[in-house]
């Protein structure tokens, strides 16, 4: 039916909402040990638990791939995977840089997840003139005055910050100037960039907040099971708004 | 009003959606760089930008905790970081063992972000006897033999698994039995575990997968600009169906 809209629809990669591209990950994660378990299609239902996502939204962000499942049957999970891989630019080969290779640096270095996911460690860089040549995971260490040089030779465009909190600004200034336009951030500071540039931070607490809730809930409800259930105690958060 | 629903209201803690929480962390570390620049107080749309979610969202989130912000002024921040860290229970003190101390263990072992979140290391705990009494990050490392006795000794409820793959199912295991109820999995396995315990698996290249669709949009944006905006190209995805 004609409705009087007659612009360009948006392209599926733009029209995808921000939270969904979050989330995409997170199903790509459930999905890849499902077809490592060689499990063929999956409700979404039980994907959305093991994504730890409400189901009903699941199946949104799949409607914004133009993945709709088969009543009955569900998703095809090798399907889904590429679908996935390929909006999130995963199908290409991504070159990245590691820049800091104390020891958060190396467990990077020789973390298998990157290779399996698109992401190939192209180098290692230490601003330390000891580290220079020294292997880490197999890659020889290279010295931070080369920084310019190997982004430009690599055709890097992410780069990964784990050097300690002091260095990072000007390790991603260096980044930025050389061309690259998406950093990680490992180290515990904030960073300025200019327009263009995506930065995100990794906070390696996160997970641990969100166990941590969940210890203060169940230890909640077994004082309130020794207590007989009496009523809310003290320490109970007042009751929600109506 | 009256409204015939008399049975007890869902007192916050239980009533607060998982989506929700698993949000809560990403507002504190967003709050908690508000309040290290002495910033008083901030409007959801800011929060929101800086958390990286919608500030629809974020208001619904913030009114589970109560908090509900003052029109013209916006929130609180200070408040808010303490009845965020209040609610997923980071006022008190969670001792943690980190079991594996390779560079990850090592590295995790010396991350500040812990002890500012009211994590506190506990112990550090690895297989090989050599490492035993060797100190990383201040801590001497303890031998696997004496995890059931760690884990007792310092009434630890949460345990972070650092291991190679191959040994983290045994390591779980081990935990789970000495009292362990959340676990915190940086090996790249499935863990399985009896109802009552939480696991969380940390990915460390779901923040990379990230970027990588904002770099394939930039080079898309880029390729749409040189071919003066013609229309869709081969590599752009199908339009969405209406």
């Amino acid at each position: 039916m004609a409705t009087g809209r007659n612009h360009r629809p948006a392209t599926r990669s733009r029209g995808i909402p921000e939270a969904t591209v979050a989330r995409l990950p997170l199903y790509l994660r459930a999905l890849t040990a499902l077809s490592e378990r060689s499990v063929p299609t999956v409700s979404s239902e039980e994907l959305a638990v093991a994504a730890g996502v409400n189901s009903a939204k699941l199946r949104k962000d799949f409607s914004y791939l133009g993945s709709y499942g088969t009543r009955g049957v569900g998703y095809d999970v090798e399907y889904l995977v590429y679908q996935i891989s390929r909006e999130l630019g995963l199908t290409q080969d991504w070159p990245v840089v590691i820049v800091g290779i104390g020891n958060l640096g190396a467990a990077l270095a020789n973390y298998g997840g990157f290779a399996s996911r698109g992401f190939r460690v192209a180098a290692l860089i230490d601003a330390d003139p000891e580290m220079a040549g020294k292997p880490v995971a197999g890659i020889p260490v290279q010295h931070a005055d080369q920084l310019e040089k190997i982004i430009s030779d690599n055709g890097v465009s992410i780069g990964v910050i784990s050097t300690p909190a002091g260095a990072a600004q000007q390790v991603c200034e260096r980044l930025i100037a050389a061309g690259v336009t998406s950093i990680l951030n490992f180290a515990p500071t904030v960073l300025s960039v200019p327009d263009g540039v995506d930065v995100r931070k990794v906070d390696l607490s996160i997970e641990l907040q969100i166990l941590a809730f969940h210890e203060q809930r169940k230890a909640g409800e077994e004082a309130e099971a020794a207590a007989g259930r009496k009523g809310p105690d003290g320490d109970m958060p007042a009751v929600m708004p109506a």
